[in-house]
């Protein structure tokens, strides 16, 4: 269940049997030569929709702009400034809040997100804390390829170049969702190099063509088909667990 | 063109023949009983994405939680504080033009929205002006439904209980989008009210059902993908314009 | 009656009666060779200090400077970013709201500041909503010479030249109030030219002695008087019914 | 010379021989039983003006709200947070050096604001620290109260119940300006309690009429030309030092 | 009784019979060529600690770099923006506040924090005034060489070049806590220039070596025993009165 | 090395050979019955200052008000809104830089402060990307309780009940520094139970005395001493790595 291609009364209507939402959120940002832009928020809506589809869970829209500002020597990269993620991220869940939402699990498909995200959080635990507000409200977050059937297959698939940034296996997912975009060119070298990242300059200089320890042209749709899958079993069971903790 | 399922070479190959973007801009909020909360998203992203079909535009994600304050007393609207929708503007717009990007369009879905998107440009030209920036730089920003023959084609499609909020219009886009959605009930009263909005007591006490003006029994699909041909279509050329102006 | 030169136990005894006030808004920016910086301001006050006499209505300190980033290409120029104006008029109105204003009224005197009032007073709604605050308030806004009877005498005084920025219009009224400023000199071109506006560059580019589509030379102090006198009028009524509603 | 009374060529011609300027500052909030809640703008722009015409000194707009929180308890009083205080004197100073402006004398006329105007100046020096800005600019502030022959003809002329709110000094140049509001009415106390102040409620639990320590009923507008004459003839003296310095 | 190395169920406590805090607040800044960098922090550390110490007050953290733009020009010197400052201030004591301190009381070591102090606390309160937050809430703050037996002694200790920064006072008392550091070299000039200070820039020009007014190789750690002593028992007396007040 | 007791040309001098710096952050927080509330800034400053001292590497000032909105049901407890932090680390990082440090490395004391910090990394970064700033400038952070030798030490001292907050080796390294606070009374129970964490009021309701998972009565002030001296060493090999690097 999407929210934003639900009516109002439906929303209504889903608040009387669960105060739980899911928001996927992802980034804008260069996935090396084969891979989308989109790919963290298109993996992360994949998986959400899919479990949203199976369980019922209500799926927020996509928080599709996130923290990228070491992609941004890569042209199609966006980025918003972590102050800016915490003001918006605050404004997204206290609109939820606002309306009896008392369980707000974002699904994350960028690490880059993880900090701002739990930043955020902080924040606006800090302000309620600050405020003495005492009512039961709960964040939580989840990297979609940290849910343990998805790591397992994802380490299945691609025992070797499975990488930190565009990887095989968010690039499969993305082919799943847009298979006129599947793209499996070889590229040199044939694994990238692996290293720490710091800003936009340096990311550049490292990893000259975006990618970071993958070889992406091993992802397939076919396998991305399987990655939704199992991601989103693995989601509904934690998603719901965590709507009723 | 998608910004979000290219990869970043094809965004380095579309700037060396235009630095112009187009951004949808849209709200999640209520749009009466039978209208999607995510209408004002859904509508400016399927014109956009239409244009840049025709014309080998690049069409950035899509803005999808807007200014929409007056729409809290229905569940399901999410709302930015219009200081974080600036923030969120200007940080989306200075990435754009970081990678070299010199004309920004807003296509834009919510009325709620013209004013803060004003503001972030006023505000991004304003720190300009401060530090003396120089070169050439143009924003704009669009309704759609303003755009001559949709606006016309509206008129003619529905003479009478056109609306200004949840309009048949805007609810027929959503429905050429996502079919299965298309709802023809016959709301009470069929004309829903009009009148002046201030906050979220007042909206909900004039406007009980959410519609303004409207009578969004009309909206019919194929209404939608007409107003979505004629309505790229005029965004096509306006575009074009702007890109060279 | 000026709430700057009332006494505080004055404004108690006022509030008994009423708990509406205006405030009139300008900004402080060119105005072409023959029109004063502080226009927008002047015209915005000398017509509600006039409405507050003749109806005994409380009128606030003026707010001077506004958002005038695209006027900073000439002296004298002073603008707000955006996003500091939004907090001052916040400060402002929840100022008067704090004494128990329930309804706050901006006379508005430039065009430039239609968009970060709205923003502002979505913004101060926003708060509201997000804080789940109940009770009955409300602000508007109105440029004043889009008051009905000042806009046709306005029509009928300058039915050539009128123009849209150092218009003969709001020249005329700081005539009335500076009558040793009234400057009737003939200008070159006679007419400005007209278009649009982004920052500063641009407008000087496009409009080299700051006006915009106006012949300022046949303002005169007596116009202004005239003006003045119908926008009162208007003023007292539109703001009673809004005070009243 | 005040700026909004002048063209923008005029205050071309003004940067040719000067980049000083003098911006009025004050306050809107209580001034006792019979003092305006405008005299400490009143008093800061009448002295600013008088020299300003003698000397042929550029004179700002006067910002008008200040920070005013411990008299919030006292209807008809306005207040800026600090922070936002804070921003619009930045946004004040930047446009004025934007146009070769290099000296920006506040002549203040509220105690409460020294803090956030000092703490203004630090905050812009601070931001121009860390971005390596070197160019020589120079900002300062003075209490037009404490301007010697001012201070000293105060003293003479109420060597009793001088005050220091609501004094009877700054009463008699509102006096001066507005002498329909002369007010010499006899207070009980005669004269009013000192004590500190905190906040709003400490306040007016310790100044139940506003005042502190003022006999204001000495007040005439005579006084306050007197007042006006000395302040403008030191102000003149000041300002020319600052502005050659 | 410092809070750092005390465990909460101390504080619950402590709590019991006062709700009052001592917080030091220095700044991280050069101090002439023998003076260290931390001086206005560890002087104000000391001094509470023994307050502390011999009264059982509680002291909170030290609040250890401030507002010193106008030192940036010298290696080693830190500086939060003031508006920064004025955040964490305002964190620092809701903290407080929200455990039920009612009376804070911040002991300052630099001339240049205290307006941002002055400023936060108008933040705090403006911001409780506009929230209509009720219950009685004090804050104060004091320079520690302007507690009356310190100021004296000071005076008799150095009755010339006792300097206004970089003072023979201040290095005396940190030549008390770290007697390694104690540099008794004489200076050249001897007395250091005096004037105005502005930013970093100006200030490097007319105070080459950081000091103004001061000859601090009078300083001796047998001095600063005798300050910390004296300003000891002041603090405790004035502190006591405010708890009490 | 210590920044605060050393003088500016002390500073000037290092600089010459070294640009970079090493910044305690800890936290101000309960930490169980017998644990310091400052236990996370203690333990950061006490390991960096020995390593500071053996291999002549300069320490900043500690930064020991963190993020810790979720002790803020213990009294003594401070918390930093994430906003804050984020702008003061800013604010911390732009001062060294400015004067020519290129290397800024957090040891960090406390779990909580992670996400912020590393958000305040990419906010920094993220404003040098959006201003095309070049040059070479890296900054760092580390748990001092991941550094590999001191990870193990605390393996093989505490096999049992280590604990996760106020840990055992926490408050040893905190005893080493304050021998007077040695406590190594039983608890009850004696090891903490484990478990999530969210806000103020979840967590008190799971950990009752504050500790998770932990026996504090396990730490002695001589185990302090060894942690104290292995991770010093790891420390120095870090940094002159990362300094190198």
């Amino acid at each position: 269940m999407r929210l934003q291609i639900s009516t109002w009364p439906e929303i209504e209507e889903y608040l009387k049997s669960s105060t739980g939402v899911i928001v996927p959120i992802g980034s804008t940002e260069q996935h090396g030569p084969t891979g989308l832009v989109g790919t963290d928020a298109i993996t992360a809506e994949e998986i959400a929709w899919e479990a949203g589809k199976r369980a019922g869970i209500l799926v927020a829209p996509t928080f599709n702009v996130g923290s990228a500002q070491h992609h941004m020597g890569f042209p199609g990269t966006m980025t918003l400034r972590p102050s800016t993620m915490i003001a918006a991220i605050t404004d997204w869940v206290l609109s939820l809040a606002h309306h009896g939402f008392t369980r707000i699990y974002f699904l994350n498909g960028h690490g880059g997100n993880v900090a701002p995200i739990a930043t955020a959080f902080a924040d606006i635990y800090a302000r309620r804390a600050l405020d003495n507000a005492d009512e039961s409200f709960r964040m939580m977050q989840r990297n979609w390829y940290e849910l343990p059937r998805a790591e397992k297959l994802y380490g299945e698939l691609y025992p070797v170049g499975g990488g930190s940034h565009a990887t095989a296996a968010e690039l499969a997912v993305t082919f799943a969702a847009y298979p006129e975009k599947e793209d499996t060119r070889q590229l040199d070298p044939k694994i990238a190099p692996v290293g720490t990242i710091t800003d936009k300059h340096h990311y550049r200089e490292q990893f000259p063509d975006g990618r970071i320890g993958s070889d992406p042209s091993q992802a397939r749709a076919e396998h991305g088909r399987q990655l939704i899958d199992v991601a989103a079993d693995d989601l509904v069971k934690e998603v719901q667990a965590f709507f009723a903790g």
